[in-house]
């Protein structure tokens, strides 16, 4: 039936997982932009950034010229535990559909985290240690990044303080009792332990908080407490180049088995995960090797790439952060409470956003009626419960190999499969019950969240 | 550090996944003990069973000789999407007890269904399948078999109703929401759609449910709907021998790197996991060709083999199935309300029992709070969240490895880590916040249970 003699899930050999993780930074002719200083301006130095990130954390995040960084045997070890992870055929999807497209998916489900975010964590926690830190802070939304950050430290022994948002404290419980397994403290955002929580619970006494407000808080804490740091699940270029990992598995069992993909796919909320698994297919279009046609997916409820603007735009909603160059919506911009799952962010990895703005790379913005219909569709056939932040992917890849339904074309796709959507059942049974609805914010509904885009001129 | 060159996780090819499943009644000097009818006391006969269960899994209840069964092709295809599954060398726990002991756990929580039982569902719905059925019903009580047997029927387009123990449906909208996603009707048990429900409500208006009550109402409306059978997730001989697929991957992997295990442990609550990670290893024993210890792992709250009787009982609470020959505590008993998770069934599958009962395996109890201390003390490090059930096996698993550093010896250990926890999070939160407690039934309340065993002369 298929044209590739391939097992249905492609393991690699632990032998195989990389040994170097790749900065696609080095070969993009147009850098992505610095970091700024909000009130300099300035581009931020190490110096600036110490009293928030790890030392070496900041040298990955400045380093824009060192193709390949070795991946201490730590890291490696650890990776052991859950890595190389599958990519598999879908040869039950492609069955459904009765396409002649060729559908495969890396996934990166397969661990307790529930996602790829792991990838980041585990390394954020190992320079940690490394430096002699007690502890970090972080923010998490959906869970999935908290959840892997704790197990991370759990494994090096480092205090972890997770400020998640307060309508995932309350409708997630189980996720926060994940992290509190592994050790962590979870304090529901907006606290009343920092400045910036207090601030906002007094201007919004009713708030359930978001993304940007609980970075705030973390960030504050970090910064505040002895021998703490701050790290991020998602945006910067450091955890782009740690989720590398999970395109170089994927190209290296592409290379092994012959496959050569025409289209990839993958989700985009602050773009780790598809940065991740494109950098080195997007490599080797950068140098002139090979072409590939890149799709960013996004929820049309957040819609960062397809509506946004490109400008430079604080990180988070208490304007503690830097800022970064970006496709942003604003960093006041909150969706819509019926959207579910992640990818909920306003702004958007600025690598990811300097590829996008020069034409390397496309993107798509999908309902989320459309995106669970996929869901299950995928669940059903392929045996796993995908989260809603994959099942963007899944959605846009569907919608590609039924094209080639149509035009004949025996295409290559592949998708990142970023996680399973256990924790997710309370949106899967509003679409099981049928009252899962779907938002588009209007011109005007931008235009609020453009409003706070700061006006920089370098 | 270790004795054995093997990789952190071994994964076998796809090729290697057993091709037959083994039976390990065809090497068992004494034969477990024949489903009897309860009005006439004679050994259930082919046609006695057809209202109820698949043709050809009533051949392979009722097959006491054949050891090796193929696996039909359709089956294999399916067991692709997740296994084989991996043997994983416990590097980290090992390290963490500081024993001289190897530590290797089989890992079958790597599929959505998040258990081993999806390995019987498939094969049970297959079969369905070919008979040209509708549909089938079952009953759920932590939620596993019937999320298993949920994705199996919508693989194969057939119907699936599940009864699911009122208690469970209430406290695990999320497992009821994984059922549905995969197109199956999910009914609270005792229902008032079913005549034994009905009774059972109008006798015990503020019932929670049993296992043993939602076996009833299943096997009840298989027999009266059109086109439909029951089938059932453990307990039965034809699960054990489907099961056997883990042990035979076990011992695959065991013989490619040369690993011989000493004690094999798995928890047992119907005894389809225990049985099926055992069979081979039994058959080998049973042969006189190697020996090895075997330990069952029983929650002490339901201790059907260390404290239950060898007898005939009924399987279920409203006396509609056939009676089996097991250790029982009696087809009345319910564990105490505090006990989590699974392995709460009255009794134990009669092959199990007869291989007990001829010293082939031992058995031990163990309490709750004891077996969350070592689930998380896994997790933290080998960064897998186990379900609780598993995690009776993890306990015993970490006592035994202690053992060896009191005594220096350096056994190998392997255990079966059925599945994992993401559903059972209420019970870790009430671990975490200290509120768990232990329960271990008094000689008085065992009598109770007991009294209600029927007086089987043969």
């Amino acid at each position: 039936m298929s044209k590739f003699d391939v097992p249905y899930k492609i393991y690699l050999d632990e032998a195989d997982i990389p040994s170097s993780w790749y900065n696609v930074r080095a070969d993009m002719k147009n850098k992505p932009a610095p970091l700024i200083h909000p009130a300099t301006l300035k581009p931020l130095k190490f110096e600036d950034m110490q009293p928030i990130f790890c030392d070496e954390l900041i040298r990955q995040e400045l380093d824009n010229d060192t193709a390949y960084i070795p991946i201490p045997e730590e890291i490696l070890n650890f990776y052991k535990m859950y890595r190389p992870s599958p990519l598999v055929h879908a040869v039950f999807l492609e069955r459904l559909l009765d396409t002649p497209a060729h559908i495969f998916y890396k996934f990166e489900g397969n661990n307790t985290s529930g996602s790829h975010k792991l990838n980041s964590a585990i390394a954020q926690a190992y320079y940690a240690k490394k430096q002699g830190l007690k502890g970090v802070t972080t923010e998490t939304g959906a869970g999935q990044w908290g959840t892997a950050l704790s197990m991370a430290c759990a494994f090096f022994k480092l205090e972890c303080k997770v400020f998640m948002v307060k309508v995932s404290y309350e409708q997630k419980p189980f996720r926060r009792e994940v992290m509190r397994t592994y050790g962590a403290s979870v304090t529901p955002s907006p606290s009343m332990t920092t400045e910036i929580g207090r601030k906002i619970n007094a201007e919004h006494p009713n708030t359930t908080g978001s993304l940007g407000c609980a970075i705030s808080e973390a960030v504050e804490e970090a910064v505040k407490s002895e021998g703490y740091r701050y790290e991020l699940g998602s945006v910067l270029n450091q955890v782009l180049l740690h989720q590398s990992i999970i395109g170089l598995e994927t190209k290296a069992a592409c290379d092994k088995y012959g496959i050569k993909p025409d289209v990839i796919i993958g989700c985009a909320g602050g773009g780790s995960n598809l940065g991740g698994l494109i950098s080195p297919f997007m490599g080797e279009k950068l140098r002139g090797e090979a072409d590939y046609q890149f799709i960013a997916v996004e929820p049309a409820s957040c819609p960062s790439f397809t509506r946004g603007k490109f400008a430079y735009d604080f990180c988070d909603t208490g304007k503690v952060c830097p800022m970064a160059k970006m496709y942003t919506l604003g960093h006041d911009f909150i969706p819509s409470s019926n959207h579910a799952g992640g990818l909920r962010y306003h702004g958007m990895s600025s690598i990811l956003s300097q590829l996008y703005h020069d034409g390397l790379m496309e993107a798509r913005a999908v309902e989320q009626t459309s995106v669970f219909e996929a869901a299950e569709q995928f669940a059903r056939v392929e045996g796993i419960l995908p989260a809603p932040e994959s099942s963007h992917a899944i959605r846009v890849a569907i919608d590609e190999a039924l094209k080639c339904k149509e035009t004949g074309e025996e295409k290559t796709i592949i998708f990142g499969l970023t996680g399973t959507g256990y924790f997710d059942m309370t949106a899967y049974e509003k679409y099981n019950d049928g009252t899962m609805t779907d938002y588009i914010p209007s011109d005007d509904d931008l235009a609020k969240g453009f409003a706070c885009i700061p006006d920089v001129k370098l």
